[in-house]
């Protein structure tokens, strides 16, 4: 408790809960666990992360980012698998009646690692439980045997109870459903990718670890439809020569954690990584998390053992960080879905989900035929000859073929026919392309841990005093505007200057009261990267001092160059030295 | 129906379908009412209306913005009244079992209004059914008697079943629940606003209407806590001589929808609008719908009889737009909660969310107070005497007195206290300030109608063709870039453009399929405003074609200038013309 008290989720936490970035929801009832609410601060950072997620994948790469509800009904997730996979094992205190994760109680208490515990069945957890002697964390009681908890929250949609309805445990399945509209927005070519970034819900047994897990959590899934059988990945030019951090599963097999430093294009090759897409959407989730400020050395790709992973996913790596309370977490997941969710809408909905792709130039290809002899088949069959001929035409040439050689006729239906009756023979035909369920790779986001890794990464301490260095496209507030006294005109005159910035759509901040010197610490606190100061010499000159938050120098600029010049830097064209002329202090 | 496949909301269903604005969400399994996905355009568009609030109320007027949880435990909503009155009356058919809402039947079939429905009892409902002869829709069957349905998706949080919870059905309560936390944000100052926006949930029993009515839908709710004995509202210097458009209760009640026209300043002078800040962000508010294309000629504010309004409401405003199929719609909602909700909080949780607030300067204050006289009270009553005198301290002056002046005595529990035991005099006290529950007006926006009412006014139809004039800061997509034919080098020279301007972070498309006319025709019903075209004259000097989607005016400007004059042009700094040199057709 000692060593937690000191540790950086508490300061983050108590930090976050003070400035209001977040803190637990519903607090005056007593707060519930897994839910969090953004303040001011938390809120403006959060969208500002995920807007960065919005410049890279919408803007930049080109993909679609689509809106779809949080509620659907049940089918949906019977088709996805959801219904029979998202559950979590849970046991009982028969004493206090507390309700309790099996496979956490076994990590924490008997100190088994995730991978081990996540492949125990039911009856193995049991045994393990007792084996390992875990008793109720609440007040020692015995449990009751494990059974599934279904981690999804259930209600009805309308005035039936019958017609129940989930909340969505992803944002995937919004973007499958929907796969034959989307195909036609992206013209019907493939490659394309889909977006969606908003509310998801999981309803977790007994969550804890602030934004770490959530019941209720922003998550942002990309699903990236590709051909399988494409091999082209044009990305590749980009970050193929990019460096990943992988800890492959067999690495994890022999009990280690070993990283493989290798670039997208040698784990390609060395098969590490199945799909080349998914390849380069790592490399870029990695670059990512560098803007967002943490380095490339502090995080990692593990990728998951079969039974670790999703009931999707042909393989899968977790993007981790490194935190200082819980180790390494998982900041996004990336999965290679295979066709699997759009085979199950198909099957389950009965909609084409296949694609018709052209071969570049059509494919000629030998075809077996067999031909009714109606010279032949007259005669016997008669009247029913006409019939007979059509079925002949139908029947698989193969099974003709065969059936002839075997017993020397073929029965279609009750009628004999003999080799004399038709005709076997090859016609070109030419196939002009193919039909296929386009494969799906899917990077995934978890905007909550996104922004509690950038905070834990921003914090920094300077002569006693708590900086936030969020990276400045990130911050939460752009520029801080101070009168360097609260009277000679100063207030009024620092107001002009907000106003302006304001009207400029830059997010900035107007704040007169106290001393400067504890008006800067405030806005360091903020994480605010700039802080502009209104003195007497501004009064005289319409300059001002605008002042790092990182290295607290200052440079001195007019106020009419201001807007252009703070757009430029927060757009990350010209750097703080080029804002102005430097002043010596 | 032969009128409605005509009219503008059949068509903008249709366009908004065919070109992935949105759609009901499902369709695959059959589509569920109330629901609907937004595809890359119409989300965009949705976010760009969301930014645009953001601007108006975050960035400019202060307001800070949170992001709380969808899910909310039973008890936030038993304290906000909503289980007790967020309910709408249903009728089963007892033949085919269908269920719908009493009420709109009674307005569908009987025809009968909104507001003449809305106050009839369940019994009363029963009746007018009755009188009407309204039968099922469906299948002509008769109806079960109304009963009341809560209007609000019901789950359970976590694994125990008696932990009930409900999705929000507005933002509003996530934003009061922390009033405490968000007071100390806004630095313990009044007047300050919080605003949110997200997803909220209403389990309509029978929706239809498109956007117009959903299950899941987006809110935009601010509420701005004001010290109600304070009327110096500051946004009235800005606001104070826009202009209104009301509907009056008092008109509606005469069975009048006449309008009536006056500033924000006559409308609080003739009692129109009981709150200042109330009035300002009705005003806000109709200029935002203008910047969205809505003409204020073409918005009103309706004024709700005390019947329509919700439960914690004194007075409520619905802005209206008028819309082809429907007549006027409600696309925001203005209420003045009171301390309502602050209150109703602060019983049922326990937690003070009164303020205090300094006088300027403090307040001296007569009050009457009773001493004990020991010198009478000791021989009287003894040892007791003390514990008396206490008792005496802490009694109601007023109460003594009264009692001294009817009965000559005044009962301490069982003690009987004469005149000659106390004195009664006055004392000066000082008072610093006042202890109160804020009072709050809460501006509400639905962001799925103000998409609807943006899309119906945005079109148009020129030279046979569709073309969605949308305002250029809204527009979904800022810029086509076309090469004239896709050959000779203008692909690539083309997608170098496109790859600048991407990289600016404009909303840029890049397209080259097809002519160029069915190209800028295929803009113009997406809604760009603007086409940069790469031609033979690029190649040689670095210059293109800019044509305006509204006019089909074109300007001719080099390469190098475009990103500038493009970030002042959506930033409404300069115009069309400023573009470039006018091209003479």
């Amino acid at each position: 408790m000692n060593k937690q008290a000191q540790d950086k989720f508490n300061i983050i936490i108590e930090l976050a809960r003070r400035r209001g970035f977040f803190w637990q929801s519903y607090e005056i009832y007593g707060g519930v666990s897994g839910f969090v609410t953004y303040g001011f601060l938390g809120a403006k950072l959060k969208q500002n992360i995920e807007k960065k997620l919005r410049e890279i994948f919408v803007n930049k790469l080109g993909i679609m980012e689509i809106e779809a509800p949080i509620i659907a009904p049940s089918r949906i997730f019977e088709a996805s698998g959801h219904v029979d996979h998202f559950k979590e094992p849970m046991v009982e205190c028969l004493k206090c009646k507390k309700r309790f994760r099996a496979d956490h109680l076994l990590e924490e208490t008997a100190k088994l690692s995730a991978s081990d515990v996540e492949k125990l069945s039911l009856e193995e957890l049991k045994e393990a439980l007792e084996k390992h002697n875990v008793r109720c964390p609440e007040c020692g009681g015995n449990f009751s045997n494990p059974k599934h908890f279904l981690t999804m929250f259930k209600t009805t949609i309308g005035p039936y109870s019958r017609a129940v309805g989930y909340g969505r445990p992803e944002a995937a399945q919004g973007i499958f459903v929907e796969f034959r509209r989307l195909y036609e927005m992206a013209r019907e070519k493939l490659p394309f990718g889909v977006m969606q970034i908003g509310h998801a819900l999981r309803n977790e047994i007994s969550p804890r670890q602030g934004l770490i897990r959530l019941r209720e959590f922003t998550i942002a899934d990309i699903e990236f439809f590709f051909d399988p059988k494409d091999t082209n990945c044009f990305l590749l030019q980009e970050v193929g020569d990019e460096t990943l951090r992988l800890v492959l599963a067999e690495s994890k097999l022999r009990g280690s954690e070993e990283i493989v430093e290798v670039t997208v294009k040698e784990a390609l090759k060395n098969g590490y990584i199945k799909v080349s897409w998914q390849a380069a959407f790592m490399a870029i989730a990695k670059s990512l998390l560098i803007e967002l400020g943490i380095p490339a050395n502090n995080q990692r790709f593990v990728e998951k053992l079969p039974w670790e992973r999703a009931h999707y996913s042909l393989q899968s790596f977790d993007q981790e960080v490194y935190v200082d309370r819980w180790g390494w977490i998982e900041v996004s997941g990336h999965a290679y879905r295979t066709d699997y969710d759009l085979k199950q809408h198909m099957d389950f909905s009965g909609t084409d989900m296949r694609v018709f792709k052209d071969y570049e130039k059509p494919v000629a290809r030998e075809k077996k035929i067999v031909k009714p002899v109606m010279t032949k088949l007259g005669p016997v069959f008669k009247s029913t000859a006409q019939k007979i001929a059509k079925m002949i035409s139908e029947a698989n040439p193969e099974e003709v073929e065969a059936s002839f050689k075997a017993r020397g006729y073929y029965m279609l239906g009750n009628y004999k026919i003999l080799p004399e009756h038709v005709e076997i023979t090859t016609c070109t035909l030419e196939e002009r392309g193919r039909r296929f369920i386009p494969h799906v790779v899917e990077p995934s986001f978890g905007s909550d841990r996104l922004v509690y890794v950038t905070l834990e990464y921003a914090y920094r301490v300077k002569s006693d005093r708590v900086v936030l260095s969020f990276p400045r496209d990130i911050a939460p507030i752009q520029v801080g505007v101070y009168p360097l006294v609260s009277r000679d005109g100063l207030p009024e005159k620092a107001l002009q200057v907000y106003n302006t910035l304001v009207n400029e759509d830059i997010a900035a901040e107007y704040d007169e009261a106290g001393s400067i010197g504890r008006r800067y610490a405030r806005a360091d606190e903020a994480g605010i990267p700039l802080g502009v100061t209104i003195d007497y010499e501004t009064i005289k000159d319409d300059t001002v001092t605008i002042r790092d938050r990182d290295t607290w120098r200052q440079v001195r600029t007019s106020i009419d160059a201001l807007p252009e010049l703070l757009h430029k830097y927060f757009r990350k064209k010209i750097e703080f030295d080029d804002l102005g002329t430097i002043v010596k202090k």
